[in-house]
């Protein structure tokens, strides 16, 4: 049975994070809310399920409901062989994966700092401030704890945990490029200081089915609805 | 071996939500950070490690670091039976606690939506906008959600998973501990239409060992410097 990815159907946002592990394991999935009467189904689930979500993505596979990134990939990595078997190993993944949904929140935090509730338009000159912060302190320290991370991998820097490819690696991979569409000037000081981060995001996009992926009219393109929005003033 | 803890010594912060599952399963631990030369060794630690962590909590079992306060309670959950046995139980409770730490982080960046590395006071004119929108539309959408899932639970509504404790419990406890001490008028309100999330708050702090821990030195006071703070200007 195929699994049904829910997801705000313009965007990539976090269900990007999904789409890339389910694209790459070749896996069988539905990406229901930009089918007819995709919506209505995904607030159903929300408002119904037993364990319901409280924000899309979420993930079902048959009767079992997952919410939260982070916690679909622990779920899709065991599953499809991207992620360590070993328990401390598989801990591991996670972590980093909590690590870069904390990174992808102070992403979206930089247009809209005061809350999700107000336009950007609304909230501009507190954006400018904490996109400067963003940029000038927080991806620096991100990249360079990534860049660590590879350097350290005992078997070797192609990885971020052991000698294959894991979901950590495509979620870096989606916020490299999320982070290169918002600040493009930024992102490319900070890939010269993190060459390990830079070959890796350049490794992922060239995989088979990933690279299909991006060209197929499954990848939505980046925009100024989703998490990472290029405005030009919040870059330099 | 005691389980040893890093985490800043002068505050809760989300080092409390590890503290409080160590203290309810009878453990023995070590506070690292705040005997003497803690912080060095904390700093140590994540410098060197060969799995650094990115930011404080993290936890030593031995020669396993585990960092991010999902991934510790993950963890501990297992060992000391505070998390359901079954795959998928296990994956909901993880969910739970996600959106929890969703929860704290909206909660710190009331007094920072500007950015970490700047003072509360060179933010306060944000920080008004940022908490009227979490105390009016936030508070309320997460109270309702927690109170939703205890009122679904086939197990009964005395507990967010199944018929006894697990970590979640322990950490919606201290969520309402910490957003009561930094909106006392917003929660009192809220918690009115939370009736059930009221109850287990009130039955967690009454657990023999959390009332024990409640009462001793090793649980720091809440404070101007921690994730949870009051300041009369932005509750309301």
């Amino acid at each position: 049975m195929a699994y049904e990815l829910y997801y705000w159907p313009m965007i990539q946002g976090r269900g990007e994070f999904v789409r890339l592990v389910l694209e790459e394991a070749g896996a069988h999935y539905v990406d229901v809310a930009r089918g007819p009467d995709g919506m209505a189904a995904m607030m159903r689930l929300m408002e119904q399920a037993e364990h319901p979500p409280f924000a899309p993505p979420f993930l079902k596979d048959g009767d079992v409901i997952i919410g939260q990134t982070a916690a679909i990939l622990l779920y899709l990595g065991a599953r499809h062989h991207l992620a360590p078997r070993d328990p401390a190993g598989g801990l591991w993944t996670q972590q980093i994966q909590l690590t870069l949904s904390d990174l992808v929140a102070e992403a979206h935090d930089t247009h809209h700092p005061v809350g999700v509730n107000l336009y950007y338009e609304d909230q501009k000159g507190e954006a400018r401030r904490r996109a400067e912060d963003f940029r000038k302190s927080r991806i620096p320290k991100f990249l360079a704890w990534f860049e660590g991370i590879l350097a350290r991998n005992p078997a070797g820097d192609g990885h971020l945990v052991g000698p294959s490819l894991t979901y950590v690696d495509l979620s870096l991979f989606q916020v490299v490029e999320g982070l290169s569409y918002a600040f493009p000037k930024a992102m490319e000081r900070a890939l010269g200081d993190a060459p390990r981060v830079a070959a890796l995001h350049k490794a992922v996009a060239e995989r088979p089915r990933i690279r299909a992926y991006l060209k197929s009219s499954r990848r939505i393109p980046f925009n100024e609805d989703g998490i990472f929005r290029r405005y030009p003033e919040l870059d330099g």
